[in-house]
């Protein structure tokens, strides 16, 4: 049985607003709650039908009918659970090992699909601009698949951190060097930017060396790769 | 002015059935009509809203409301003009080159981004399993953005296809030898699999050579990347 006000706040934290007022962010479907409950975050309470009981017994979850859980998840096929996490508080960013960092990067799906990245390639500092999308926005918790457990995201204001940091700075960009002849460092940062508009000008000029995918077909007329593909090769080419 | 007809017709493109029945499927917006008008596919009819008939003149646009394009846009925000375009007919394969084969990719999501790809990569032949989603499903073509028309994609039986060609069949597998240390044929065939499932086991049964992308985390817990940046790095790799 689940009450009205339940009901109001779960589905009021589809709203980045009240995500941060009450600190807490939505998690579904089996697969992805189980990562979430083995991870550093904290679980507030946690919701299932009566099928799903005994597989969570330990974590005292509220019986709530499949017609209840319909109504308050967000997801095509609701998947017998939802949990509510605390929002994990920011942890201080250390000079050391890749960092990606994100220049308002704008779909939650593309985010969900870095933070995949991201965890398969071992970074483990994600960087993003204020004005990049949440992290905690169901989409993209979904997207990410549970990688978001482990990994340390930060929202910040990115040129005052990339003026302060010692680390060389790598951007994707259109008319930069290509990306074989470019010698990567290990302790190093790569800047992702804008689906549309790529890396702002502000934080091009902090940028220390442009690397560009070089595009095979001449006759393409594309402008650039999505931002996720993008990201993958260059992980990949920083990672080998 | 839309009549009932026209617009039954245009909203039965949504499904694969009626793209095949009518041989047509629809274009949206004025940067990928652009791109589909100065391509290789034929024009049926093309709708747009007053402010954009002289734009489009030579083409005979049909006036219709704002309110009209909304009726049958497919698009969030609809853009202005919608076009019926006809569904090329198949081309023959040829053995050159390097050629894309997807085994049962389902996402449209998916297969648009894959599009891009090759036409940023140069790949000209695309062959998917029946089994996977329709290219001229409007997601696609429209996450695609006009990339569609510069490539030939071909619906076929894998199994018969794999088995009558002369190239060596690379395909993306979690038990494969590591990128860096494969050699890459100019005229070759990349395999790539289901987003859960991966390649079907009839398939990879044909592959003379597995590939697999090096997970740098271990404490990972994710299996695989997604289809779409696994293709990404395949192709970069490919390329170079």
């Amino acid at each position: 049985m689940l009450s009205k006000n339940q009901h109001k706040l779960i589905t009021s934290l589809r709203q980045k607003k009240y995500r941060n007022q009450h600190q807490l962010f939505v998690v579904e479907g089996v697969k992805v709650i189980n990562e979430f409950l083995k991870s550093k975050f904290q679980l507030e309470k946690i919701f299932c039908t009566e099928d799903y009981e005994s597989s969570i017994e330990e974590y005292e979850p509220q019986l709530i009918t499949e017609n209840e859980l319909s109504k308050i998840s967000n997801l095509a096929t609701p998947n017998k659970v939802l949990g509510l996490f605390k929002i994990s508080t920011t942890v201080e960013l250390i000079d050391k090992g890749l960092i990606l960092v994100l220049d308002t990067v704008n779909d939650p799906g593309n985010l969900g699909t870095i933070i995949r990245l991201c965890d398969w390639f071992g970074v483990s500092q994600l960087v993003c601009s204020t004005t990049t999308v949440d992290c905690y926005n169901t989409k993209v918790v979904q997207a990410s698949m549970g990688s978001l457990t482990r990994l340390s995201i930060t929202y910040t204001d990115l040129q005052s951190y990339l003026q302060h940091t010692k680390l060389p700075i790598y951007g994707a960009t259109m008319h930069g060097e290509k990306t074989e002849s470019i010698s990567k460092k290990e302790d190093a940062i790569l800047v992702m930017g804008n689906e549309s508009n790529g890396i702002s000008n502000e934080i091009e000029e902090l940028l220390t060396c442009q690397i560009t995918i070089p595009r095979y077909n001449e006759k393409s007329c594309i402008e650039s790769l999505n931002v996720a593909t993008a990201t993958a090769i260059l992980l990949n080419e920083f990672r080998k």
